[in-house]
């Protein structure tokens, strides 16, 4: 780990999406996602789950309101279990001193707070950032005189707060307060609910740490770990990053703190086994296995890379790239999928990637990103870029349908309508995409990812500026007094080729430029008198720059057939198609039903034929291939007869545009014919 | 229909079973079976979970004293729920006053004394007699003055009895006392226990039936109606099968009588879905697909056709045509397993038949050759008696271990074992045979089918031996005062030679063959002067019979190399080897690690060889193929390049014998190479 390679995000003020495939993204998450959050945390959306987060709020805020009035005469409610989730007994009249929903609801607003907050520094609207003061207003009254906010326990009784770390999301939800809180303050100025996230975190300072007499827990649910260091980035308040590293050196830590919170749980699982899912069965240092729940890993690998930066901490550093290499040579869907299954929505073990019952929650691969960036916050590898490329692209766009109206939370590379419906073992697998859930993770988290994609892209450090993910954009980067443009115009993801022009007054600077995993060989042309050097997967480019240089890039981006290793059981003999960074699949809408009786014929010269999807302008594949006939007659077993095919051209379309056309049959791994 | 068409089993005192592959089966359940089932029923085996059936049988019969002593003085029970599974606070000293164990233990006894029963017909065995009667005694000191005999209900509280048809079993215990009564008797003549039987069954036509006033329940778990059937035709007590026939018509009917007995449950599960696990979703009559609990509803299939054949009801014996046809040609796996899900331990939808989630009950095979002899009772086709075959010499013997000492319950066509560990969607798929069980079903299950085989492989009419299966023995049969010796010899499974002596003195009659589906092709010599004819899959022999006349018979065992109709998703690209009635698997043991990586050359020629798998003499079939090889460098995903294969000779072994030798991969379905 060496600190003159680290790098740090572009700030989203320095960037201009002007590229027409993310614009377009952005502008569904503008327009249709970010209002849709607002009415649905609002409870006003029609026929979809009740979410009760801003009634949560205000009726937090209403007690202080009472306890302000009574003063000492206030009887604070005393906590008695609710369990995981309460509804009220008539879903249209919620009690409004009552809190609702799940323990983590406040998450929602957060998550929302910090989409809009994106998308108000790209697309400034006073009408939508009056909507989020107002917002911001009601959570701030929720507020405890001490600094606590969580209204759960508010609500619910105070007298239980932090009693339940392993299960009850306080600390999960203080993460994204304060996500959400810097988010907004960056874009707006506005530090109201900046104060009010470091109110809480000074509660949380107070109440966790090393020090003697402090509780010695960590979340159950992390996201904590890299809030905090985001908080403290943007105070350079120590505390902050002390607490961070402080949760993220305690986790696992024998006797489990879990166990004290829980005794009734210990017997069963095995002591080494026991808190996987929460990546606390030992301490992180000695993690070389991506386990247990899938977002929650990814969070606290986030976390871990976060604070390794921060410390120099090369253990830790070190702990990450195991991590990594495990989960990206072990346990990665070529979807950019992670979380091989639903129980404990978790990793599988290693090469166990079954595609009809697959996780793959899209929240997952959103926390995969912020895993991939902070690695490449250490060390610009393009490994970590290659992985991010994948995800964003796949998985990620595939948790929201085209308009924006849906959402997918899970991601298999193979459904079957029927069998969704009829095998209990995939009932987590829905084959269209659903409306706001009560559990509502996935949507503001893309809401979120998309409108700040631009953070993802590019970093930069004192004279270098990275470009991890093409997209078109005009970037300005501050060297010294100087202020040099770069804009790039791009064919992502469907073209390949890039051309970047520079304008600067003569400053020496490098421009590093990913050269991605799925392109053998690239071109380049321009500019005069760099030096160009390759070095872990990166082109750099370095020079004095004058006034409007041009560069250009040609990525091929050839259809390219993709094998398994051979170890994954559930690709054995199968064959998937990728081209440039975009992941294919067949449809049946395209194909016809059972999509399993047909094999693509590897040999064949694929042809691409663009499309449109749902008004989304795509290239779609085609390459020729079989299908095996019904044979007449109505013995279940006979013969092995030399295979009947028919020749078929198969139409294979991107991953994230699946689903759009209707409830259909999908595949992503299709046999492969060899004869 | 047609009542000439109709046979019976051959009674089992009239035939001895010779065969050397039967008679070692038969002798391992004599001496490991039953007398390891005897010890269970009794607490007596360390380290195998408690049964409490005879503690429960000893804690009613003491109740009875004690009701007797006292008189009116008595304090009945009075019910209380206690769930399904009740148990001791300390298992090494239960209450002798109360019950323990499933709501269905009592079942295990009666299942261990028709094996019991069957064993003693065979192998006459005094003392094994004397702890039978001893034991009959037990169970009838616990049946209540009128007739009444469940212990679930007798020590919890008689004032519910019947309270909970759908969930209880007391028809289903009742079912299994009918059928070990019957059997006991015409074993060996004493009615102790058939006269119980008869008291209970009274007691239920009482409380049962069509009739004004009489409760419109029926069985949650069938197996009454075959079961009053038999009782019927051992003593010609017509409201015996009257009550059989009513639970047969009353099944399904709306109102849903379960409704009345669970309204709380109602809501959720669409009407016509609600009872597809109980078969009582419409009338039988209405029912064409194979749904719901595997056991039940071939215990149901087998209570209808026995009813449509004794009542000559042509429209039950339809919807039993219509049932077997859906489930042989879209339900039943290759190994003659049925309930693709262990969810429910059902049926699933047509053509799912998952190889490594299947459940494939093995007292479901044994349930689908009671039902499949039935079939044949009333029409003699050779697709009954196929499946029959199928069932017997695969899932049914690969329930038991070569030794007789460990079961399998769910009987699974692939295996992987760190997968049925790890991945909690296959917790159900045990790798290796498990010792007795608290639900223990299969093992009296296997016990009570092995030692009364001879009673499924042959049938007969007034003037026709029908051979279903072929099986070394020596068979009397009687026509008018005629007594006719037929003996065979056959080399089954292994071989296909079967040579059959007919001792008659000028008798005329008929010898009916099964050619069985699996030879395409077979031979014939002698007798003389015979009028052969082939029908419905038989081949029918009829002559003048003299002394000492030869028949010898050859139904070729090629190596079959077979596929599944590609409908079936999980096979597709697959194939399964069969020779005659056996069906073959792979093993790690003989083919090392990673199964799914081998595939199998269907145009190469399979050669046999003899060998011993734990002292049991199996023909093992080696055919050439290729195992792929794991590539170097540690990409997940790389370009598909012709696959690199090694040639290797693949060993199968007979599935029946599969995790004999310690756990490890097995597999029924290989690719195919297509190469």
């Amino acid at each position: 780990m060496d600190r003159n390679d680290f790098s740090t995000p572009i700030n989203l003020k320095n960037i201009e999406v002007t590229d027409c495939f993310w614009e377009n993204k952005m502008k569904v998450v503008r327009t249709e996602v970010i209002p849709y959050q607002w009415r649905a945390l609002n409870d006003q959306v029609e026929g979809a789950a009740l979410s009760y987060c801003m009634h949560n709020f205000k009726a937090a805020g209403k007690m202080n309101q009472e306890k302000a009035k009574l003063g000492a005469a206030f009887q604070e409610p005393v906590y008695t279990f609710r369990g995981f989730e309460a509804l009220p007994d008539d879903p249209k009249h919620p009690d409004e001193n009552k809190f609702y929903g799940f323990v983590f609801q406040d998450s929602d607003f957060y998550k929302w707070i910090e989409a809009v907050a994106y998308s108000l520094i790209s697309n400034p609207d006073s009408e939508l950032e009056k909507m989020a003061d107002e917002a911001i207003e009601i959570v701030c009254a929720a507020q405890q005189d001490d600094g606590y906010l969580d209204t759960y326990y508010i609500l619910n009784g105070k007298d239980k707060i932090f009693s339940n770390l392993r299960d009850h999301h306080e600390l999960y939800c203080m993460g994204h307060l304060l996500e959400g809180a810097v988010a907004y303050y960056e874009a707006t100025g506005k530090d109201r609910l900046l104060k009010a996230a470091c109110r809480f975190a000074d509660y949380a300072a107070e109440y966790f740490g090393e020090e003697e007499g402090k509780c010695k827990g960590y979340p159950g649910h992390e996201i904590a770990e890299m809030a905090l260091v985001r908080l403290y980035e943007a105070t350079r308040e120590e505390k902050y990053l002390r607490l961070g590293r402080y949760f993220v050196d305690e986790r696992g830590k024998r006797p489990y703190y879990f166990d004290g919170e829980h005794p009734q749980d210990i017997k069963g699982k095995k002591e080494d086994l026991r808190y996987e899912y929460h990546q606390a069965h030992i301490p992180v240092r000695e993690q070389t296995e991506a386990v247990g729940h899938a977002v929650r890993a990814v969070y606290l690998y986030s976390g871990m890379a976060d604070v390794a930066r921060l410390t120099q901490d090369e253990t830790l550093w070190l702990a990450c790239e195991k991590l990594w290499d495990n989960m990206e040579t072990k346990k990665l869907y070529i979807t950019g999928g992670i979380g091989g299954t639903h129980i404990g929505e978790a990793f599988s073990f290693n090469y166990d990637l079954p595609n009809d019952t697959a996780y793959a929650e899209t929240c997952a691969s959103i926390g995969l990103i912020f895993w991939a960036r902070r690695m490449l916050e250490i060390r610009s590898d393009s490994r970590y870029a290659n992985v991010m490329e994948l995800a964003l692209y796949n998985t990620v766009l595939a948790g929201m349908a085209l308009d924006g109206k849906s959402f997918f939370y899970v991601n298999p590379l193979e459904v079957f309508p029927k069998a969704c419906k009829k095998d209990e073992r995939k009932l987590h697998i829905k084959s269209v995409r659903q409306k706001w859930f009560g559990c509502a993770c996935c949507p503001p988290n893309l809401a979120r990812i998309i409108s700040s994609v631009g953070s993802y892209a590019f970093t930069e450090n004192r004279d270098t500026l990275f470009v991890h993910v093409y997209m078109g954009c005009r970037i300005t980067k501050c060297i010294d007094q100087e202020e040099i443009e770069v804009s790039i115009v791009s064919g992502f993801p469907y073209d390949g080729n890039v051309q970047i022009d520079v304008s600067a007054g003569n400053v020496p600077f490098t421009l590093a430029f990913r050269i991605p995993d799925w392109c053998d060989d690239y071109e380049i042309s321009g500019p005069d008198a760099a030096k160009a050097e390759e070095k872990d997967g990166y082109l750099y480019l370095t020079k004095i720059w004058g006034e409007n240089e041009t560069i250009t890039l040609y990525f091929p981006m050839q259809v390219q057939i993709l094998q398994a290793d051979p170890r994954v059981r559930e690709d054995i003999g199968k064959v998937a198609v990728r081209r440039g960074p975009v992941t294919y699949c067949l449809e049946e809408a395209d194909n016809g039903k059972n999509l399993h009786m047909l094999t693509v014929d590897c040999e064949a010269e694929p042809e691409t034929e663009e499309c449109f999807i749902e008004g989304e302008r795509v290239v779609s594949i085609l390459i020729p291939g079989y299908r095996e006939v019904i044979p007449e007659g109505k013995k279940l077993y006979t013969k092995a007869e030399k295979i009947r095919n028919m020749p078929v051209k198969l139409r294979f379309v991107p991953y994230y545009t699946w689903g759009n056309r209707g409830e259909n049959e999908m595949t992503v791994w299709v046999r492969r014919e060899r004869a």
